[in-house]
């Protein structure tokens, strides 16, 4: 058995290694078109800002230990050309001296991973305007930094201070994960920053009006954050630095600029040997990992997947998955029925002090399947007892099926304890767990880490209770023509109120429900939708038509610029 | 419809206000023993050791609380001291006055909770011993700390210089959770610690191999941890200080005493009724929180549950399950179909920088139980991606069926993303996981977070390479006879290696196979079992008899002294 492996990082390095354990006789050979094997490619970023300072650090697994200990023939600086699947070999180009050779396989695995979308724009190939794929990229964004004129230094004239002036300016282009990463670490670096993003939201696999929250921490970290304006192109000022241009018209300057939006599967070869491509443009396999052809199989970033959730074809190109496909593929050319079950989109990235995490389909993303069985709780609950030190509000956006209770995605922003209940939520997910099963999860409490009721619960209790018809819920954008009811008390309202709003504060409400219409139907409002909970139970219990608005002022302040 | 609630905390409190939001019109009167209700006894520990300064952060929802927003009747200082079933009245006793009361009910809900164990030992009522349980409890303690002497100070005869020397000295008698936190909690107020416990482990509900990596922690602070040695009296010196005498003879000086020694059910009340009690000594109910006596509920820590994975009555005091129990015994009033599911006994403990988090029986608990069908694995991850700085090493122990592969049970020990890990382990468990879900789980991934293979994923890959036979493991108490093998290099045995063991490093052994018998069975060694199991597959695959020992060396350091 001859098995040749196209890619040597995430998918293809997890499936020589496992393949290795379970055939040591096997001849595995791995090519790989960079001059490094598994690396740390989510590690660049925090490379580039110095975070991980030793490039050698982000070499997860060396050439010389897949050879020593897996015996994996291992060729870097080699892109694999073309294939002949009739007589089933591969074309390798060593990429120094263009030589081409020819090897034979009985499987052939493709995980060639996905290029940075770099669109023909005037100016594209300008110096100074790089993505952040490879160990090469970050080590030349690296030097470009560096070979930089050093800091400006000189007397300030009004207080005679010395001051030191950075001129050094960075635009991003797409606010993805990468994009987020990259603004993150410049701004570490003390660079001035931009961030242009086409669509009108940063972070795109999440709802717009989440995303709000991750452009707060953004503007507060001094990042000039631009929405809805893509870039058109850019120009060269005398002195080298760069300006990008915006579809506006707008011009941004720059020492330095990041292209990060996005990537497209890597499917030349794919394609060029007539494997069958998906609607989405990935290599398209079966759950086996196997494509078109029953001696190819692919796997990571290059393949369109099945939404775990949606059942729909997609690309997703994260790091686990990849890894995980890789696993698979091994197992199935060892003769095994491993099989992928589907990519749920978990994810989670640092911005700053805050923190995102996903899990499974957005809003929008079901809105755009047409999908209509399903609804939606805000909730902002604390991230671990509130009474002890250090306590951050979390912000949690629940998708649910409305005719089964089955859960279907999770958004949570927050501080502290974000990857806590992202887990939870993913692993309920993955196990059809619905809210009903998470108003019953019993996960981790002390007062440093959680709360008796963890936010996790909450999700499943107002989730049940919407369901179950104990609270109707109606949300911002749906509150037009009804009676307004704000139940939070006098000096909450002196610092934001709703226009036009009834106030009777909660603790009064019993004794004052005269002074409400029975012939309306009653949108009660109060800071996080808790204690307006309370007042629509007492509303619907007296005989009063009531829903609550979800997620109170705090979801009013975030969707209000949504 | 009129209930009475017997107790005004955690589950009491809970019910109550579920109770009215599913009905208006009932009748709630709910009383309290102590001066607060609805106050976090977790955060006691805290509040002892001024993490926590205000005593009024403690009391999470007030008495006027429950009166103005859910029409509750709250009676606080007041003790329900006998129940007539056939009347269904209920007698209550102003604690102050000693007038007793009648009232009447539809329904009775008793939460009373469990109270500090107290054994009746020579000198248990000295003054300096304590128990933690109440807010009051906290403030005695805390009083008594501050009336202590001031630290003495004078000059030190040796060196000259001032010295300040504590002369506090505190012991804690149990190291379950409230004996850890007191612990960690006199640590930071500078006494100085021991801690004595009757088991030969601290944390009782880890694994006693686990519970030594906890007491790695409290000895790296200074704590003198005391174990195998109960309690057997106390006695009073002339300056008021206390000795701690143990049941083996020794003594240990005190100015302050904590007895953590775990907590009874409170169940006179109920006895007192005829109402069943459990083997256990809890109060029996059924899957509605209803006791014995159809009118008659009982929630929280007086109460005996079913474990969730083993299916036996138990007492599991922990606050979640209360407040979830306290929401069911609402809904079941309010006539609705609500069952609790049992209990798993997820826990988190921080004690210093580590964190201790179990979901799930221990394999002691399964022993006891006479189960045979079960393995465990034992494995070291990182906590986030090693090139990123600040990754700790976790401590996983996963148990499992082996029948089927069903997660039994985990126990997480670590200074970083442990309540990450628990908590996806517990939704695991409640979903009826298997450890091939784990492998195949999707939980959140970015270099400060995780790893392509998270450690949650890793135990289930672990595990499943055992059940499909591809790694057998053996451990370390079962390698007498056979012939161990140390796949390390040569510098990680110069600073600890087995005796006896064959050493040849994973990368020369596919070349050095000769050297090895064909007629032994071979117990591979190394760190954390990773190499060992790659070494494992070459030998199996070469012919040999061979297994991985589980978890390497990191498992023997602290099962060597288990």
């Amino acid at each position: 058995m001859k098995v040749v492996i196209v890619g040597g990082v995430a998918g293809g390095a997890s499936c020589a290694a496992r393949l290795r354990r379970l055939d040591e006789k096997a001849e595995i050979v791995m090519v790989e078109r960079g001059p490094y094997v598994s690396y740390a490619n989510c590690g660049l970023p925090y490379h580039v800002g110095g975070v991980i300072p030793e490039e050698g650090k982000l070499l997860v697994a060396t050439e010389q230990m897949f050879r020593a200990i897996f015996g994996v023939d291992v060729r870097t600086n080699c892109e694999a050309v073309a294939i002949d699947r009739a007589k089933k070999t591969v074309d390798l180009k060593n990429v120094a001296t263009g030589e081409v050779t020819t090897e034979s396989y009985d499987k052939l695995v493709l995980s060639p991973g996905a290029a940075p979308i770099r669109p023909p724009l005037p100016g594209i190939d300008l110096p100074g305007i790089f993505s952040v794929r490879t160990v090469p990229d970050a080590r030349t964004i690296r030097e470009w930094l560096q070979k930089k004129e050093p800091p400006h230094s000189g007397m300030d004239s009004y207080t005679g201070q010395q001051v030191v002036t950075k001129p050094e300016r960075a635009v991003v282009v797409g606010g993805g994960f990468i994009g987020l990463e990259m603004v993150e670490n410049f701004v570490h670096l003390g660079l001035e920053v931009t961030l242009v993003e086409k669509l009108d939201q940063v972070m795109p696999p999440l709802d717009p009006e989440m995303a709000r929250l991750v452009e707060r921490y953004l503007e507060k970290h001094g990042v000039k954050v631009v929405l809805g304006d893509g870039v058109a192109g850019f120009t060269q000022e005398k002195d080298g630095s760069l300006n990008v241009l915006t579809g506006s018209g707008k011009a941004f300057p720059a020492d330095v600029v990041i292209l990060a939006i996005g990537v497209k599967p890597e499917t030349a070869l794919a394609k060029g040997a007539g494997l069958e491509l998906g609607a989405r443009g990935g290599i398209r396999v079966d759950e086996h990992m196997t494509t078109s052809d029953p001696d190819i199989l692919a796997v990571g970033d290059a393949i369109e997947v099945k939404d775990f959730v949606t059942g729909q074809w997609t690309l997703i190109p994260l790091a686990g998955p990849a890894n995980r496909q890789g696993r698979i593929a091994a197992d199935v050319i060892a003769g095994r029925d491993s099989r992928y079950r589907g990519t749920q989109g978990t994810s989670i990235c640092k911005i700053f002090e805050g923190v995102i995490g996903q899990t499974g389909p957005s809003e929008k993303l079901l809105r755009m399947l047409g999908d209509t069985d399903f609804e939606k709780v805000y909730l902002y609950p604390n991230s671990h007892a509130g009474y002890y030190p250090g306590a951050k509000m979390l912000a949690v956006k629940a998708l649910f099926r409305k005719s089964d209770g089955r859960l279907l995605g999770a958004q949570v922003l927050g501080e502290d304890g974000v990857a806590a209940r992202v887990n939870a939520f993913a692993m309920a997910i993955q196990m059809k767990a619905t809210v009903w099963d998470l108003e019953e999860a019993e996960l981790v409490y002390a007062p440093p880490f959680g709360s008796a009721k963890d936010p996790v619960n909450f999700a499943g209790m107002v989730a049940g209770n919407l369901l179950r018809g104990d609270m109707p819920l109606v949300h911002w954008d749906g509150t037009a023509g009804n009676l307004l009811l704000d139940v939070r008390n006098a000096p909450e309202l002196a610092v934001e109120s709703v226009p036009g709003a009834v106030h009777i504060p909660l603790p009064e409400l019993r004794a004052r429900l005269g002074e409400l219409p029975r012939d309306k139907e009653i949108h009660v409002i109060c800071r996080s939708a808790v204690r307006a909970y309370y007042a629509t139970r007492i509303l619907l219990q007296n005989g009063f038509t009531a829903k609550n608005i979800s997620g109170g002022m705090l979801t009013r302040s975030h969707r209000a610029t949504a």
